[in-house]
This record gives C-alpha cells, structure tokens and sequence, in this order.
C-alpha cells in the first residue's frame, strides 16, 4: 500500500481524538502539525518527520546539509500552520560504523537554533540500513491569527503560493530552501482572519492544493500557466506540479482581501458541483484537466 | 565511540542552552526528558527515545509488543521525572514490503491512549534495513513537587528502587512492563521535595545510578546484596545490576523521610571523599567495589 493511503487511513481512525482528550487536543493528526493545548490555555504546535537518507536525498550528501534539511523540513511545517519555531528533538539511526554522528549532531543543534527552535534532546542509535533522522519540531501560533489550518478554504476563495514551484531537486533548492515563517508571519499579520488555509508544499503542488481541498471541503482549480516557475526551468508544469520539495506555502484567502507580496495567485476555490467530490484539480494550457492526486509525489 | 560516549559529549555541548532561551527552556539535554515553560508559565516534559527491532527486541517480536514497548519505553522516561502523559508522536522506518504498517500503528495509538498521551501526530517512511520506531512522549510534571530531576541528589541520601531489577529479557519483562507513572506519583505525593532525585533504570541500575551520582556531584553506594531480585532469578548480582530494561524507578530521598511502599533501599548517597570524581559503585558480597558505569548496557 503507498505510504500516503496508509497515513491517511490511520489520520481517518483518529478521528474523534479531539473529543475523547479534549482539555489537551485542539488538532489531532491530519494538519501539517497537531495543536495542543496548556493547562493555561497556551498553544502549541508539534509534528515529526523523517529524513532518510537515499530516500530524501543522495547518500553523497554532506552531512551539514543532511541536517540543515532535516530541520528545515519540520520547521516548515511549523511554518505551514502560520506559528514560530519554538523547540526541538532529534534521533537517529546511524549506520554501523558511521564516523560523523558527532558533526551531524552538532549541525542539527546549529541548524535549529539557527530558527529558533534549541534542540531540548535526542536519541542515538546504531543499526543496520541507512542514516535516518527523525525530528520533532515545536511550535507557536501566531498571537492574534492562531493556528492557520488547511480545513479553513472556503468556496471563492484565492489560491496562491508564496513562491517558485518545480525544479527542487535539479536546482539544489531541496538543500538550500529557506522554511517560510518570515512569509507565514506576514501573511497573518497582513490578513488575519482573512488568510483562510494554509500548507506547505511538500509533496507536490497538485497533490497538496488536493489535501487542502478535502480537508476543507471543496474544489479547486489551478490555471498552469500561473504558476510561478524557478528562473530558468526547462521542466513542463506537470513536472512542476508534480515533483514537490518546494517548500512554499500555499494559501486561499478570502477574494475581499488584497493580496500581500509575495504571493501569486495560481486559482480559485469554489464549492462542489453535481456531486462531484471536494479535491483540486489542474487546467493545464491544452485546456485539459488533471486531478490534483496524480500530481503529487509520495516520497513518505 | 560508544553511543553513551557520544551522547554525553552531545549533552555536554549543550550546556547553558538554558540561558540562550530562558522563556522556553527549564532543564535541556542530558535528563530523562527536557524540561519547557509555555508563555503563561506551564511546565511541560518531553523526550524521544527509538526502538529498533533486532537491537530493542528480536525479529520475531509480535508487532502489538513492538509498539507497545516502543511507547512503553517513552512513558517511563516522563514517569522518571514525576510526571503524567499528555501526548505521543509516532515516526515509523518500515521495511520495503512490511505488510501490518496498519496494525503496528494501530497498535501504538492505543498503547498510547492506554497511557494517557494520545498519538497525535506521525510520519511513516518505507526504507532499506530494520523496523525502526522513533516516539516523542510528553508529560505534565507533578503539579506540586513538580519535575524530579538526575541532579538533585544529596550527601545523606537514601537510594531506593521501586521494584525488582534483573532477569528483564530471559523473565519477558521488557516486552511487557508497566510504566511507573502511578507509582511516581505515589512518591511525589508522599515524599515532596523529599524526592530528591530519579531517574528509570533502563540501561543498567549501575550506569543509572552513575548517571543520578554525576548529574548530581555526589558519590552513591550501593549494597550488591540488598538490590531486590526477580522471583526464581538465576542470574549473578553483577549480570542483574547490568542488564539494564528494569524501567523501576531509582530514587534518592531525604535520610528523614519514611520510606513510602513500594521502595527497597539499596544504598547511600555521599560526598565524594579525597578527591574522588562523583558516581555510583556497587559493593559486591565478597567486599569487592565495582564502577557503576561498568554496569552497563550501552544500547543505545
């Protein structure tokens, strides 16, 4: 079964956590981060990630930089919730014999005070099989917008992003990408409320506007040829859509709002017609239709 | 170098992280879980802790053991600071083709329910190698004595243990432990800050009690003879006092306070005499003393 059918079926089972622990857990599975609850009333964000290296990246990949993109993949996903990097924890399953743990860690620890978010403890283990990370990041919400979830879209809504999609791998940018909480914050402090929904784009464009969608209800439909591309892409926009690790945030706010730098607007939201189900769908420039699910890549 | 090695040198690096962020960050690395302020003033505990299935348990492990002792294991690091479960996170490395993806998560969601801290969140990445688990548990501290640290031992101080040590892999115990979470509350009601250290004995009652000594700048004695052993035990006091996967609580508590069920006294703790470095020894029955961190497993 592909990892991203399972995820979504145990996110399914979970349904109702809310409920059943309901003076800790304001989000359960199924956002980029869970939203927990103080004692006080205070806040948090909170997810994991793997990194896996063969998988994530090329095993000649320098260990700083296997790092640098362990960290930035969770504190992207804090960023995706419109919240500031707060705290950390690292563990990793080194391979037998594996020399530079001591490197690895200490860029872990410089990569995540780097965004604000000290790594608080850790876990090492030797094994078989390739250097894996697992990183827990914490977060903050915005102070006046709050968690920003990808449920919130609603039907006329704008669909931007924040900026260039494809061409992740060929570029580099999957190494060197910056997590967009400067962006994050902007975004609800110029729009509050009107900033609806939120994500990151991880996993491919079409296939991240799709989870939007379903989360929230409704469909929406992506013009192509809007979509920004990096400078000097020779790749086509299904490729662009596809191949994910962008790193972008991508948002619908309300159609009253005006729209802040430096998003592009990429697409609208509307509710869904005939029957059809809620998801995202692509007009690509021949004029025909691709469903946001087939443009996504399920790299787990 | 050994992963106790490298994770102290780790631990060491981050001394002071506490004073880099003073509004998030109570006790860092180096403790059973990290100790953090929300902004209203909320303690919360948190810790990662990995299982790999050919190093943590055999092969042939039935997967709800798997998940439960992965989750176990994170539990009795919160119940090792006084503290009670509020949430978990689950990030799973599957082998290529691992057919119960389902049931193991399944299974650690309700290991965790069962526990007090709802699986909030998770990731599932296919890969080369082994199973390998990596569980971040958070924690409440005790709402009064709050979070019991490795470091807060005292000359005069009675060491305790909070029930049998040894035999954990021949007996099955370490598949089928309880957390102490009840029992560490029991002694945080009962003893205040007449607690003065804990710690959960998972690596070696040796090495942890060499731990709580360093953490803490004292020496601590410990009676081989008097350490309680499992019913119908076989093993040498030194193969009990090393194995390590007890996760009983090892306590140190004011030399006036009584000694509250379930605890077995099993030494004292001292100054460090003429010099000596701070840590644990044991004494054998035949008069001989043995370095606590020579009773040790460095599992990593």
């Amino acid at each position: 079964m592909h990892e991203r059918l399972l995820l979504e079926q145990i996110q399914a089972q979970s349904a109702g956590l809310e409920s059943r622990f309901p003076s800790t857990l304001v989000v359960g599975p199924g956002d980029d981060c869970a939203v927990l609850r103080s004692p006080s009333g205070d806040l948090s964000l909170v997810g994991v990630d793997q990194l896996i290296v063969g998988r994530h990246c090329t095993p000649d990949t320098p260990v700083d930089l296997i790092a640098r993109k362990a960290i930035a993949r969770g504190v992207s996903d804090i960023a995706a919730m419109g919240g500031r990097p707060t705290w950390a924890l690292a563990a990793a399953k080194l391979p037998a014999g594996f020399a530079r743990a001591r490197e690895l860690f200490d860029s872990c620890a410089a990569w995540a005070e780097h965004w604000g978010c000290p790594l608080v403890g850790g876990d090492i283990a030797s094994s078989q099989g390739e250097l894996a990370l697992s990183i827990t990041v914490a977060g903050a919400p915005h102070p006046t917008r709050g968690p920003v979830l990808r449920s919130g879209a609603r039907p006329g809504d704008l669909v931007a992003v924040s900026g260039p999609i494809g061409d992740s791998f060929t570029s580099g940018w999957h190494l060197s990408f910056e997590p967009r909480i400067q962006e994050a914050r902007v975004l609800c402090d110029a729009l509050g409320l009107s900033l609806h929904s939120m994500i990151d784009v991880s996993d491919g464009l079409g296939l991240d506007a799709d989870r939007v969608a379903r989360a929230s209800g409704v469909t929406i439909e992506i013009d192509a040829a809007s979509i920004p591309a990096r400078a000097g892409s020779t790749s086509t926009w299904r490729q662009r859509a596809a191949h994910g690790e962008d790193y972008e945030l991508l948002v619908t706010i309300s159609p009253d709002a005006v729209v802040p730098a430096p998003l592009s607007v990429i697409g609208r939201a509307r509710a869904p017609e005939n029957g059809e189900a809620p998801g995202a769908r692509v007009l690509a420039p021949d004029g025909t239709l691709t469903p946001g699910s087939e443009l996504g890549w399920d790299h787990g």
